[in-house]
């Protein structure tokens, strides 16, 4: 099942895909949810962010560009950091390149949409606790690292967490690609076998740490060959299962004041 | 006008205080409100932490013990991170110590709630941007810091965000000390002009960065004087404008399994 948001005439909706068409739903996706009735075709609204996150949580540096790179010893505390939800945009959003920088990295990255409270979950545990899955930007700019190691700043930037196009309910976490194209060249493409914290390894940790609510999303790392892109470029995210998210990247319009 | 969340009968209420009594309220805190005329006493409710915060934001070692040593530069970046929200407590709430270590750091703080939308402010507008002031402990296991410097796992455990015990929305933010006392001993105690990152440059730095919103709580920093503490330890972060955030030390519980 393919959920989505979109808005048509002011409006936001929820939604769910059937070939070109969006069934309007209402409700909390997470608990209880109903048809209206009304239906849209796809190619007349505009498509936002598939869920307003509770809280979005990634992880640093996971992925090995081959099998036999994977660490033998799993990291002791892997690298999370927390990204802020007011940095979350849609499928056909534009990506703003902060003031007095150039360039931003893009992340192509499977995100988990938590679906039910979770603590003190075992890895086999894992996926009853999952809602779905959609694809994820972490646009980061690492010019605004902290020396010390803080990547806080670099990857709160508003538009700097595109998510989408769809939340895609059933899929095998284990078997897809996660794959970018720059202007339609292929950069990124890694199976999630090649992550080297594992996906229910992963979000047993986080829940063994701290309580993961409905509507957490989690960014799961993204595979080797992420660049640096400027204004005018356009960066596909894509996991075929799920769908592609694209988006373009702009510098940011300074405000001009008026004498 | 001092405000507050409580509990009675497994009812969760907003309150104004006033003397002995709390003075229920409904609506949003942020936009419109209003009196519903039920009161109760103080003491036969449970205060919970004053807000459901949107996000938290916190500020690293902000503190110098003495005006002559703040520094003449800013940092260029400051170190900010991330809470999640499931680690906030309330002011009658105990402070779970993670399993695996023995002691955590209590770090007493000037919480500010934003209160409305903010982008881009300046330092001379931020004032008119927040709701108002709570007490913050940014309790933090530094054992769970990553090598690299992300200190987000070792500030993320449930509990790890007591707030409280009121919202107080008359405050001088500038002209406050930020006090700390384990078992009744004063541990922390700087007026706020000892802050590295003053107040309206930290916001309005954040704002350039992120659009944020109301209910976002920002912690300023901790005063000199943090200490790691075990479990049967008490400590109360105060400020006298706002009021004591009391909370104990316990050992997790470790969930026995029955055969």
């Amino acid at each position: 099942m393919k959920f989505t948001r979109f808005t048509l005439n002011n409006e936001h909706y929820t939604g769910v895909i059937s070939e070109d068409t969006v069934n309007v739903v209402k409700g909390d996706l997470f608990s209880k949810w109903e048809y209206t009735g009304d239906t849209y075709k796809l190619d007349e609204v505009k498509l936002l962010a598939p869920l307003v996150p509770n809280q979005i949580i990634g992880i640093g540096a996971n992925f090995v560009t081959n099998v036999k790179d994977l660490p033998t010893e799993l990291p002791k505390i892997p690298v999370f950091f927390f990204k802020p939800t007011s940095s979350v945009i849609g499928p056909q959003d534009e990506i703003i390149i902060p003031d007095g920088i150039d360039e931003v990295k893009f992340e192509s990255e499977l995100a988990i949409i938590i679906g039910k409270e979770a603590k003190n979950i075992s890895e086999a545990e894992v996926l009853d606790y999952v809602f779905g899955y959609t694809v994820g930007n972490d646009v980061t700019a690492p010019q605004f690292f902290h020396e010390a190691g803080h990547w806080t700043v670099g990857k709160a930037f508003d538009t700097f967490t595109p998510l989408g196009p769809v939340i895609e309910t059933e899929l095998d976490p284990f078997n897809v690609k996660v794959e970018a194209y720059l202007n339609g060249v292929e950069k990124q493409n890694s199976e999630t076998d090649l992550m080297i914290v594992p996906i229910r390894k992963m979000i047993s940790y986080l829940s063994n740490v701290m309580t993961l609510k409905p509507g957490d999303v989690i960014l799961t790392g993204s595979p080797v060959g992420a660049e640096m892109v400027g204004e005018g470029n356009v960066i596909e995210c894509k996991i075929e299962e799920i769908g592609t998210l694209r988006n373009s990247f702009v510098k940011v319009q300074k405000n001009v004041k008026s004498h």
